[in-house]
């Protein structure tokens, strides 16, 4: 792939920075040595053969994605410090623990409540949900190395793939929807409501949100199926722990705090990542983490490592006009195809491309303009178009372990393996395609979108 | 300090940068937490006051200089693990172990002699002399939290110390020493040739190279001081070690490897992280690290969360304009001034200003042409005022645990607190200062350079 020729567009660097990226990508799969490591290579690589100077190469360290998502490694030793996630996990368990199924959804539900408000998914799930399920998950005695089937690797994959459908719920559920919406008013004129949006996404994505829990409870059944002492045990274990200490009191304190930020973030504009340090920095002078609790938290350091350089790689591809070249080139050849044939194609390739990216952000604003416009150039009508690429730019998050932000904290929790993920992943994909196509475009052609 | 005016030429959030460095600095010297967390809140204060958008508020952790100290800690610890470190510990002693001070002297000589090949100091210590001088430690079992005072807090500060000095000494022993000697020509049309360089620095630089040891001896005196067993010691236990074990054999043939790309860059122009990342890169592959050693590298990670944001906030200063207006004030103010106290406010401003820098480089970059500007028209001699100026740029280096790459990585290991740090790093600034001028100056005259 080194020595293709470089198209037009493209930077030199283009071609050899997708030649690296493709070869980590077969090196995850493959996997000669650990993901870390692979991923460790190809930054190397990208800095060893001048493909990027080395400041770009390290860019990926610096990107505020990749520290909100060190600091829900923080967030969560924070939970697990101060035993307040334990005593959320059985307070949970006491109240929806009667079995797994029932469990998940109640995780899924306050997930929909809370989406409305917080468009980063990113840190809706690490600083939220994956502390909760993560404590969840060490309640049930279900640990990475220790029965990660007990009930770990269901309750983390039906969280992961739930958050995906409820990032495409609402305009302000997934931080880079606006984006789409602005792109869209760009090509076609056409302005996409918050109630558009969120009626043309309500219907499909309550039955992706309903059959999601069910699919991974077949596809990774949970040992721990249903438990009629679960109530009881829950509350013999919340006894136990007795009032709450004062660090659990502290940490509450600035969870709230936080996510009082977070969901205010309209009238004052805090970034979402400054909102998660500042967290960060509370529970250090608050004394509810100790600095050696944070260099010693090796996840946040993987994920950092990992994921900052797949951030890089993938990010400077758009950069250096590989995408772009990418796109144009479908674009231009579906083009000459029959209008249903080329919509199904704009919409799988588009979804698929997602292999490729480590953000949705970065996919939208690579690749959404171009796959808009040729979908209405084939004819497509434009609200239809808009929409379900719109859909499908959260959708396609489902099928790596390095695809939008919540991936990598989910993954790097260690319950399910690579192969597995993806697997899944693809699955899970195939499953929304179904919902979103087939009972979505008749259901907007009923919404009157076309 | 928030709320003073802003000086024209300094950028409205210079000042609150300013303020919130300033902090962060007195935070470092009174403790009321830790020094991660201190640095950690000055980063999240940076961001939350909107002094600096997020992005660059993380930019510290992308730095070159920064992760060139990460991969210090890394290639450090496969010293460590492999057991090659105490094998060149121990024939360090076999040879050099009669007494602390002949070790200690073995090992300064040692950096003198790679040190006009290798202009980063951060990579001569971090890559080379780190990893010995710490193995060295371990040999003689002193340790951070046992007996530290044994040998290891001696041998840290004499290394620290002696490169410092060493940095000074040739035009290609620091990598900003070019730009000191670019900048010169720029301003007052003369060029300092390597051989000038040397030549003004070596009576100095040899004196204080000698007194350097000597000094720290009388100061942190090691509990071990002469040791006329160590040779026989020092033979048993590599007998014990038996042959170079595979996994040594690799990391030795790393480690040439590595060194030789350093000492050639003038040839290939390989940056000298991309050159320290390859050799991790390599530890990874042939197996001498495992991915888990890396992310479980504490002291790599604690000194990229603090000294990547002191570079962040260091670094701001001078693009927010802060550096310049304090230059230029301070040069307009000695203007008025006769030669002689001109000369020396303008060379202990300069040094002592370095409280002030995380790096030689961006005291070069910021300070160098109007103090060299401003010595020049008050009547100092060009020549002269070049060459104190760039000697100086290399000695203020020692105040502080931040001051440049090799710092933080000597300071992290953990053998010296940061008080007895300032302190040691100010009596032997005096030294230097003493030694450079009283000695130097006159020696300068002789050499015909004024």
């Amino acid at each position: 792939m080194w020595f293709l020729p470089v198209p037009s567009g493209v930077e030199a660097n283009g071609i050899h920075l997708l030649a690296i990226f493709s070869a980590t990508i077969v090196g995850l799969i493959l996997k000669p040595i650990g993901m870390g490591g692979i991923v460790f290579i190809g930054i190397v690589m990208t800095a060893l053969t001048n493909t990027l100077p080395i400041k770009e190469t390290l860019s990926g360290f610096a990107n505020t994605t990749v520290w909100l998502i060190v600091t829900a490694f923080l967030i969560a030793r924070g939970f697990i410090k101060t035993g307040l996630g334990r005593r959320i996990a059985f307070i949970f368990i006491k109240l929806f623990g009667r079995s797994s199924l029932g469990l998940s959804y109640s995780l899924v539900i306050s997930e929909f409540i809370l989406s409305p408000a917080m468009p980063s998914n990113t840190a809706r799930n690490g600083g939220i949900f994956y502390p909760i399920v993560r404590s969840l998950c060490s309640a049930y005695g279900s640990e990475p190395d220790d029965s990660p089937q007990k009930i770990g690797s269901f309750l983390i994959l039906t969280q992961f793939h739930a958050d995906i459908v409820i990032s495409a719920l609402f305009l302000t559920s997934m931080a880079a929807n606006p984006l789409a919406a602005e792109i869209t008013k760009n090509i076609t004129g056409i302005e996409i409501m918050w109630t558009t949006w969120a009626l043309g996404a309500i219907l499909p994505g309550i039955i992706s949100l309903i059959l999601i829990p069910l699919l991974i409870y077949k596809l990774v059944p949970p040992e721990i199926k249903v438990s009629s002492k679960s109530k009881t045990v829950a509350e013999e274990e919340l006894k136990k722990m007795g009032k709450m200490k004062k660090e659990e009191k502290v940490l509450l304190g600035i969870f709230f705090l936080v996510l009082f930020i977070w969901i205010t973030s309209n009238f004052h504009n805090i970034h979402v990542t400054t909102t998660a340090i500042f967290g960060v920095g509370l529970m250090i002078v608050l004394r509810v983490l100790d600095w050696s609790d944070i260099i010693a938290e090796k996840d946040a350091w993987d994920a950092m490592l990992w994921f900052g350089g797949l951030v890089m790689m993938a990010g400077s591809l758009s950069k250096l006009g590989v995408i772009g070249w990418f796109s144009n080139t479908v674009s231009s050849y579906l083009i000459n195809f029959p209008l249903t044939p080329a919509l199904i194609l704009i919409l799988l390739i588009y979804f698929y491309s997602h292999y490729g990216f480590a953000s949705m952000t970065a996919h939208i604003t690579a690749m959404f303009p171009a796959f808009l416009g040729v979908a209405v150039s084939v004819g497509v009508p434009p609200l239809l178009a808009a929409l379900a690429l719109a859909y499908f730019s959260n959708l396609n998050a489902s099928i790596t372990h390095y695809a939008t932000g919540p991936a990598p904290i989910y993954f790097n929790a260690g319950y399910v393996d690579q192969i597995k993920w993806w697997k899944i992943g693809f699955i899970v994909s195939v499953m929304n395609i179904i919902i979103w196509i087939g009972i979505g475009f008749p259901y907007w052609k009923l919404c009157g979108f076309w």
